[in-house]
């Protein structure tokens, strides 16, 4: 099943204990796509700037990935800054320059109506419902979202929800949407929102999966070397949708193989900066990511 | 195989979100005693005072602990109060006082030195290391520690921790005694010191074993109802060193059970407050909690 992915290219200007990086390929909608281009084909719907290195997405389209949704109009590419620290479970922004996103509207293709499987990066919740309005009933819509739409335009994230067959959201946004401290509550909140299946990332400490079959949880794999956890959040997401897009169908040993996937990009992702790791990555290191996630997590019976 | 386990018998003042309770039975040696009891024979050795509420510890005699190590003095019996907010990953303590067990100095009875698996409190480690020379071989030495030691009596620590096979330490204490924020990284530079296996233990978000056979990682059981964290740290100890002296041999798949069953009692002594869901727990509950830590982690391959 071919995938749909709504959301931001950005030039990200990243510092970690480990190095920095200058104007590195980044934003919600490019990790997610790389990611899930592993597993199905994907389209990426977004906008750039015209100062934006189109040859630097080249590993995309060699991927692949249909580009034909990602716009360039007059103004500079969205811009991010931050840093992380410690144990870089956190970012801290310095600096957020939307330019050209702000006034982004998602443009489908008559092609992109025909996606069976829709997701929506952490765009503006009304921007997120267009383009599920659009789109000639798919068979999952996977959706992301943020703080800032949580806090800032509820009503209008709570009337997207509704809509959503998977929601993705970190524990803090979870703790943040449903107002419940306890994730189990958390969770069983937000699933009375709407989405049947919700996954609740953790960063370092892997991932829960919530779903009609009840709860699954992925550890994290201990990493001796994280360089830069910037858009393992989107990678884990690809991963996830992506599987499911190249199994046709949901079901409980499919969604515990997507979360699987989903945590091996995200922890192949960090081990490297920015995109760095999903350029060069091929489908065997994933495989084999996934065959350490058994390793870690098996027990006899 | 048989236990002893040393450490401390208090009585915990606990507030948490959903209630509170005062001069309740705890103390590391307590819950660990009680954990383990449920797969193997246990000793306690530790130190009351005259206050000590004897008849509330029954339930441990009726479980087979054998209380002729524990001694009781003229004074008061150690005391701690604390609170939980929030998630309830962390106690805030508000006041700690030792009385008795500030001169505390573990007696063993000949029984006691024959031993197979020696468990020790995170007492002085100095006190830790006289408790190891008294046994004659043990099998299997686990331990615990703390912030205060680790600081306090950093050499003393170091020279206790490398007669040590079993190692116990939440991510705080991982990171504090090795120095590294990444724990894949404070493991390894913690075996260095002397343990061949450590376990980190994580709160609600799990816990990691790190052994010659690598790394396994078990994730918290996402509780809809968590009363009181007080203990649980203690308990997947017990649990852990329980099943390991069950087995009579440690490798590979004997630890990854050990770390489930640890993770079991810890998960099923938050659900009530203080020792309550100790006194009442039966080994089919515990057997089901298994199944269910296997319903929440595997995954085809």
């Amino acid at each position: 099943m071919s995938i749909v992915a709504v959301g931001s290219i950005a030039l990200d200007t990243i510092k970690t204990p480990f190095g920095q990086k200058q104007e590195a390929l980044g934003g919600s909608a490019l990790y997610f796509s790389a990611a899930a281009s592993f597993f199905a084909p994907v389209s990426l719907v977004g906008v750039v700037g015209e100062d934006f290195p189109r040859r630097d997405i080249a590993f995309l389209a060699r991927r692949g990935v249909d580009l034909s949704g990602l716009e360039t109009v007059p103004g500079r590419t969205f811009r991010w800054s931050g840093s992380y620290a410690g144990a870089m479970n956190e970012a801290t922004t310095h600096a957020t320059h939307l330019n050209v996103f702000e006034a982004f509207r998602p443009k489908l293709q008559p092609h992109h109506r025909r996606a069976d499987v829709l997701f929506l990066g952490n765009i503006d919740p009304v921007l997120q419902r267009d383009v599920i309005a659009k789109v000639d009933r798919p068979r999952a819509i996977g959706c992301d979202t943020m703080n800032f739409w949580i806090s800032g335009k509820r009503a209008e994230l709570l009337r997207t929800i509704r809509r959503v067959d998977i929601m993705f959201v970190n524990d803090a946004e979870a703790r943040m949407l449903s107002g419940e401290t306890n994730l189990a509550r958390a969770a069983r909140a937000i699933r009375q929102m709407g989405p049947r299946i919700l996954v609740i990332k953790k960063g370092e400490h892997g991932a829960l999966l919530f779903s009609p079959s009840g709860a699954f949880a992925v550890p994290g794999m201990p990493l001796a070397d994280v360089f830069d956890p910037t858009g393992a959040g989107d990678s884990f997401a690809g991963g996830f949708m992506g599987y499911l897009a190249s199994q046709g169908r949901i079901n409980d040993a499919v969604l515990r193989r997507a979360m699987v996937y989903g945590s091996a990009m995200a922890s192949l992702i960090v081990e490297r900066f920015s995109t760095d790791r999903l350029r060069m990555l091929r489908k065997p290191a994933i495989r084999a990511r996934y065959r350490q996630f058994r390793k870690l997590t098996s027990f006899p019976a």
